[in-house]
Parts: structure tokens; sequence; C-alpha cells
């Protein structure tokens, strides 16, 4: 269970960027419905991990982590993006998320592309708009670079395309690995270290931190995987056993449910050991790598 | 047609410009289907018409044009990703873009929105990753900021928004204006405005090409649809008359023929104009707009 001081820092930070979604579509000279679309999946509720932990980093500096307000409502912008591009018919063709109709069922698959589109645009813009006060040039364009590489054909989009062709083959451990940094690792780590940059972190401090992004990359997907065998269908709001049903490569697939479970130990220790050399403010970070590894949704 | 100078300059940017294109997809760490549909696309031809407007812009301040480069290829991939999402099954549901398969008739439609989207992204990093020998941290903020409100729900993607709600109503010339002011409109001003920023603009100038592109967009757009009725199929390739098929408001059908010849006439007029208060080196700029109003394709 999460510390009642995570709790209220979440719950706090959870509406600080609910309150930025809102502003920022509501304030858009634009269409109504591509404003509804975009609104719609952003508030699709989640449990806003990449904000969390891009918040979680900047107060391990001990600054105040609403600076990190731009780029954390950037980053999960391309998030949503990327579920509702994910979810459209011709990709993974679902119709719930989260246990609400997809974006494409509610406002059809044109406007869907398009209000993923234009949530994708936006991050950038607000990331470029974030008053200088807050964020200074340089910081800006490092996150703006970190969050494109990041989120582009070298990171998600990427991962998302390797994933498309291993459906067609079997794959061993190095290439469902691949898929995972890239498809959902490389965001992660992009929150973490946009925090990093924003608490103004020396060198050895980012690497460790990119060392701690990977291990909790890969057992947040580890988990997922082993949630989709033993999770309870009413908590993760989709159907069990889909990725079996789908023959899909999993670590549990390629590992049995044992080695799994050990990869997950494995990469959990290695995240917490690289949080160590970080400093000694990294509770929040901690208390979120243990929700992450132990969710049952 | 067009002076011995200015084909030298469309040559000489075009082939600058398809080289980086090369140059920033082949170099990606990315599954290589993606990096064969992103390039099929920027390949696909095309008049390169913003690349060349923002060339052209910065050449009227007496600075090298090449300094845009990053702008020019960033903006050209947007309006790349643009079409390929324009032309899904989805969307305007193409086959054919400039007499060759589309990219989702060759790669496949999760491929296509994934190849847009990477597109897109890299737009952004492109602009971000400049040399800032060439481009000043704060330009490069100026051109992200105005390419994300330019193509964004804003800019191109609300007008795309606009376009799809009009097919379902009878249009009036304010609602066909705001459709093309935003679809087109945006991202043609947004290349010669990346130029007034390169060039270093005062405002007075930046004020008065912003005039010039809104007139250079609307006759951009009125020159389409006349070109819709009387061009020649062989040349502009794609069918004739297939607004008039699709039960699509046009200038032509709001204004008639002669009206919009007219309106034509009367935006070409006022592109001029504009640019006569720019200053005495906008001779390409001007050769530019003649090219665009009385393109035959």
């Amino acid at each position: 269970m999460p510390s009642s001081s995570l709790n209220i820092f979440s719950e706090k930070y959870k509406e600080i960027i609910e309150n930025q979604f809102r502003r920022s579509v509501e304030g858009l000279q634009a269409p109504n419905v591509l404003k509804e679309a975009m609104l719609y999946s952003l508030e699709a509720g989640g449990k806003r991990i990449r904000p969390l932990l891009l918040f979680a980093t900047i107060d391990a500096f001990q600054k105040d982590p609403e600076i990190g307000l731009h780029a954390a409502a950037a980053i999960e912008m391309i998030h949503t993006y990327s579920l509702i591009h994910d979810d459209l018919p011709s990709m993974d063709n679902d119709d719930l998320r989260r246990g609400k109709p997809t974006n494409h069922i509610v406002f059809g698959e044109a406007n869907a592309i398009l209000a993923g589109d234009a949530l994708l645009t936006y991050s950038f813009q607000l990331l470029a708009e974030a008053p200088e006060s807050t964020i200074s040039l340089k910081n800006k364009l490092a996150l703006i670079q970190l969050l494109a590489q990041s989120a582009g054909a070298e990171g998600m989009v990427g991962g998302q395309v390797a994933d498309m062709i291993g459906e067609e083959k079997t794959l061993n451990l190095d290439e469902l690995q691949y898929i995972h940094l890239h498809k959902t690792g490389k965001l992660l780590t992009c929150s973490i270290l946009s925090g990093a940059i924003l608490g103004e972190a020396n060198k050895e401090q980012m690497e460790q931190l990119e060392k701690f992004s990977y291990h909790l990359g890969l057992a947040f997907q580890i988990r997922d995987d082993l949630l989709d065998i033993s999770g309870d269908e009413s908590i993760i709001g989709k159907p069990v056993g889909s990725d079996e049903e789908n023959h899909k490569a999993t670590y549990p697939s390629l590992l049995g449910m044992n080695g799994a479970e050990e990869a997950l130990e494995k990469h959990y220790h290695l995240a917490k050991e690289a949080l160590l050399n970080v400093g000694d403010r990294t509770r929040l970070l901690e208390e979120l790598t243990d929700i992450i590894v132990k969710r049952d949704h």
C-alpha cells in the first residue's frame, strides 16, 4: 500500500495535471468535436504514472514539482494520443479502454485519428509556450528534443511498428525486450529524465536515473504480462488471457510464470539499487516503483 | 513561365531538402518498414511549395536561404504526414496521390498511420536538434511554437475536422474560407513566417508577410478548385470533376466560374501588393506567387 504522503502527492498532482488538460483544450480555437475528442481521452482516467514519475523526480532534487507541469502534461498527451491510435480498427481494434468505449467508437475513426494528431502536435506547443520564468530556453529545447526522440520512430512509434511485425513471428527474449523498451519504456524514461532535467541533475545522477528507468520499464511490462494471466478482469478493465488468445509473445510465454516472476523481481531490485545512487530524497520514486511493480491493474 | 533564376533556385533547394529527408530518415534507429514508409511519401515528389516559400522569404532578407533547411524540412514533413493521414480509408479513402499508390495501399493502414505519426514527431525533433550555430535557441523555440500552432487543432488539423463537418452541410463562403485558411493556409503562412523569423524581419515586415500569406493561401485554394473543373487529368494526377461529384463546396460552386476567377485575381493582386511593402528583394516570392496562381497542376 502506498504511504499517505504518496497518496497526498498523487492526488494533488493528478488534479493539477487534469486541470491543465481542461485549460489547454478548452482554450483552443478549434471545432468543438475535435476538442471533445481530445478531452474525452485525456479525461478517461488512467493512473497518470508518467506525470507522477516526472513530478516525483523533480521532488528528489528538492525543487517544486510544479515546474514540471508543462512537461508532464505534454508527456501524458503523447501517451493519450498513442492509446487513441493503438485502439483504431487497423491497429489493435479495441472497442473498450479502461472500461469505456474507445475514442473511435464515440467520435468515429477519422476524428479519432485527428484528435490523436492534434494531441501529439499540442504536446510540443505546450512545452514551447511554457513561461520562461518556469523553464529556461535551454531546458525547453532539451525537453522537446527528449520528448520527440522518445515518442517517435526511434522510440514509441518504432516500438509499435516492431510490435506489429512481431505478431507475425515467434519472438525471442531480446526481440520482446526491444519492443517493450521502445513501445512503453522510452516514454517512461522520458518522464523521469525530463524530471531530472528540470531538477538540474548532474551527469552521474542522470545515468543512474536512466538505469532506474530501464529496469522500471521492464518491470512495468512484465507486471502487465502477468496481470493478463492472473489479473482480475473487473479491476484491470479488459479481458484476461487476451495475450495468449492472440498468440502474443510475453515474458510468461517465454520464461514461464516462475521465470517471469523472477525477472520481475530482478528488475525491481536493480531499479531500486539505481535509485540509491541518486540521492537521499527518492522516497516518492521508491514508492511509485513499488506501486508499479505490485499493482493489480 | 518562371524565370531562369527561379528555376535554378528551385532546383537547388529541392535537391537540398530531398537530401535532408534521406539523411534524416536513413539515420534513424528504427524498423526498416517504418523508415521505408516515411521516405516513400517524402520522396513522392510534389512541388515543394512550402519549402521554396520559406527559402525565398529568407532570401528576401539577404540571408543565406540554407539557414532555413531544418525549418523547411520540418514543414514539408508535416505536410507529408497530413497527406498520408488524409488519404486513409476512414478519411478521403484515396488510392492514388500524384499518380502513385498512396502510403496505406503500399504499406498497409497501420503502418501508414504510424509513418504519419513518426513524421509529425520528427519534424519537431529536427527543429530542436538544428545546430545552434545556424539557429539561435530563441528562434528555434519561435519556429517550434509557430509550427505546432499552424499544424495542430488551431491550424491544419482543425481545418481538416471542419472540412469533414462541412461535407455534411451546405457551406457559405465564410465557412469555406475558414476551412481553407486552416487546412492549407496555416501551413503556407507558417512557411513564410518561419522564413521571416530566420530572416529577422521587423514587425511591419512580419505583418505584411502575414497579409501576403493570407491572400496567397486563398489564391492557392481557388486555383485548386478551378483546376478540379478545367484542369488536365494527366497533368494534375487525379480525376477532374471529383469535387462536383462529391458535392463539395468550392469557390466556383459558390461564386460561379467567373466569380471564382475574379476572386483569384483579387487575392493575387492583394498578395503582390503586400509584398511591395516588405522590401526590394522579393522577386523570388513574386515569381513563386505567379507560379502558384497560374499553375496547371
